[in-house]
């Protein structure tokens, strides 16, 4: 049985104190609220999860909360991904060890130009044959500082066990050189909601972004526009979160995202952890602006 | 009467004879079987009319010559855009001399950390305020090393003059945030046939692509396909072309869009000015099985 | 009693066997070999020491082995960056428990649009603030993918706790600049031995540099020869050695330098863990040639 | 009998008025009080001559009164190089017949993909053949946005009319490989100010600097305390000239270094040519304290 990695797919900010301190219950009381919402499921220790900040241990912690607060019926997937690809596989078993649907596995990226190719590939693959979940790539130039190109994603889509990729480059064109390449069932998601109709429009089958976090009825309503042929709703509520998808991504990051959430009702934003600082006064004033222009507020 | 700039335009390629001299009548020769496709018009001179090139003379017979062969229902953008702003202005006087429809002005470039929002303002500005014929912005990333943001597009648009930007950045997230700002009628043109019908579904209303010069019906069919409401079959043959579209893009570049051209009955292509060089037998072989898959061969 | 930074000083890497698992061992023997030459100290946890592939369990052990083979009298910097301020802190207490000299903290560089200069002073003052060990801060863009400029450095400088920076920018410029812009006690240390000469000329103090494990005598001889006014030596041996420094950096990095060590009689250099990969037969043959032409085989 | 490249080499800035007109006095009066300082020769037509806002006839004009202005014992490089290789071509013939001693060929970069080595190699072949003058590379990534690599700098070093490289990457470990590989008359130029003193010691010969156009005694200062061994001097005033040297190429560019020109007394600076605008009064005056902290004011 294949998962159906199609839908929105909001990947979740972890919950801090002001000292930087885990709050699970924070994070638990959020996943409730937007169990209410039609999302699909969740990516847990994302870019957005602040995966590069937590150790092990607290990386366990906050997949276990998910895990008892997601409901099965909505898709969980793990990011595992860590620089060395022996970790990588430590946290691969951990996800699958909490009961996680899914692992998204990002880019190993330190040692820039070693990872060509032939590197990610090997990587990909060793990680691919160890898990026994599916592995979803995760691409994200802007963080990483290298973009896996459509060749590679299109060798890695002939392991079995690796079922999609989440792509934040932003490249509808290579999106589409990799969808008419694979086999059916390699899933792309677009990695912002920046160009999530365009995205679903050359085949792409779901979205990962932070903007599904703080508009998650409006990620799922361009989804379902969408499927249902209404083109002209789809691009009418793209346009529409343009500028929010901006704020919580490439102008402010994590910190726009929780600043956002806190904007809204019952959902906990709080601090990043250091070195990302939270957002200032000035900086949460043009942020309400654009949510209130959103309909958000 | 303003300008209808929806459509397909090929940027069509300068054809010289194996010294580099110009072929007015190869270019006019082509243009005459362009003119039997359903294309809505022409750029003469963009990158890949190798603008940079030709000095001046040279560029007032090539667009002389298009002037005479392109029927007055077809549009002619003029690609007249030069380091310098007053260099610039006599080029875009020449255009107008000759009887273009429109100009294209690429982003000054080559002193790049000089060339900020505002620099770039004052420049178009200049221009627009200058021409006579309605300015169209010409954003290319890859050649010109520098990528005009959103920010100074949309403040550009508020010039009645300047009527639109060819972006071949592939950033569709920022094709969208452009159209939700700017005017009703500045028109957003994709720059590269590879993201042509997703960016029609966010708000573009053409395209300038090398592609279009190999494969006009289609470029057409999509165009056409998108605004019958036919989503399918745009999507279809957007995914069919994703391959062609890089070969005479990404992968070869003007030698490989002349090479193709070469490969099509009818058509001159013939060898790029130095220091691009013509395909090689390897890669020509590669070529036209490119283009016998895409079934333009 | 302040700390001499002058010299020259190795990025060791950490020994691992066939599978990825520490050989504490192999490290002490090498440390043992190098305090025979005359090398100033070292660096534990660099770049080269692929920090980035341990967790902090290993860190520890990695520097616990470390202390107890290198003498008193040569310096040893402990490499404790992370992406968090927070974990940054407790691996400084860590170094400081374990008796490292100094700490070398890399710049975060994962949510590079946020690393801007305030979030870049804001960490490494927290960092300076809590530290009981003076601190080093690397800077490396090849890998971190951000480049920490002058006038960030310059302000860095003034705190009391920040004592030199490693930069690997290969910007002798930007050397120059901090140079005469800071306290005469702040350090300024190439970061590479393809510049080391140079950089001295210009008030560097010192090199971490991945040659200095290949050939710590010349390294040595390289400063002693500018200290004693030998330019000529210290130019000829800065040439002479530059294919060697590129073999074991830019060209194959950590599996080179790992591949070199293996080379070399006595020390252990061994596979480095992926999804870094070791150097093939060819890559062998042609860096052995490389050292029999350096005259350290 | 070989040309000494040896020296100080300022990239004369082209004159203008306040609409973008040659002001040929300007430049000639200019020259005749830089013949007064002990620099060793002229680079006319240069980035800081703004080449690419002049037209042909225009560059020759100024040739020609650089020509007349210019001693005969000093050395007279013609920046003569273009997008084509054939107009580079014209465009050396020309600087031959004018008189020039050399011409200086910079990297095409337009189509930068692909602008590969081969590319590169060929194009200045076809020069280097074709010339009756000595050509030197010019590398300058900043505005090219292509870096000359080592490997095809020393591949071109093997032709007997390509007698050196001005290279404005600041990468001294390039530098120093490409000294270490080419014949012994092959030049290395460093591009900048702020590395003239490293480039030295490294085997560097001489520069082409913005710098010397303001400074050209303490230009012409550190090339002979180097000569003279005075090491210490020749350090010194490198770091006295750090920002000065910023100030005219990093920090403000050709705008920078025309109104430096302009507070000095007795020399032209006046407008750039638009898209480069000039400096605003707080730039100037911020320009006027580095000058005076330099001593040049």
């Amino acid at each position: 049985m294949s998962l159906n990695l199609s839908g929105v797919f909001p990947p979740i900010p972890t919950s801090f104190d002001a000292d930087g301190k885990l709050l699970l219950d924070k994070m638990k009381s959020n996943i409730e609220k937007w169990n209410t919402t039609p999302i699909h499921g969740y990516v847990v220790l994302g870019s957005n999860g602040e995966y590069v900040m937590l150790n092990e241990a607290e990386k366990c912690e906050v997949w276990e909360t998910a895990r008892a607060a997601i409901p099965r019926e909505k898709l969980f997937f793990a990011g595992a991904g860590a620089e060395s690809t022996q970790a990588t596989r430590a946290l691969v078993q951990h996800a699958a060890r909490i009961g996680a649907d899914a692992v998204m596995i990002v880019t190993p990226h330190y040692y820039k130009p070693q990872m060509n190719s032939a590197a990610l590939v090997n990587h990909f693959r060793v990680i691919a044959d160890a898990s026994t979940l599916p592995v979803l790539i995760y691409n994200i130039p802007a963080y990483a500082g290298i973009d896996m190109d459509a060749a590679t994603i299109i060798q890695l889509a002939e392991h079995p066990n690796i079922v999609g990729v989440k792509d934040s480059s932003g490249n509808v064109n290579k999106f589409a050189e990799v969808i008419r390449a694979v086999r059916p069932d390699f899933a792309v998601l677009a990695g912002s909601g920046g160009y999530f109709y365009p995205a679903l429009c050359v085949g792409a089958v779901g979205v990962v972004a932070a903007l599904a976090n703080v508009a998650p009825r409006a990620c799922v309503e361009i989804f379902e526009a969408f499927h249902a042929g209404n083109h002209a709703r789809a691009k009418e509520l793209q346009l529409e979160f343009i500028a929010l998808n901006a704020a919580v991504t490439s102008r402010w990051s994590v910190p726009g995202l929780k600043a956002a959430l806190d904007l809204l009702d019952d959902y906990y934003g709080g601090p990043p952890r250091l070195p990302l600082r939270a957002l200032g006064d000035e900086e949460r004033k043009a942020l309400r602006k654009i949510m209130q222009d959103a309909g958000v507020l």
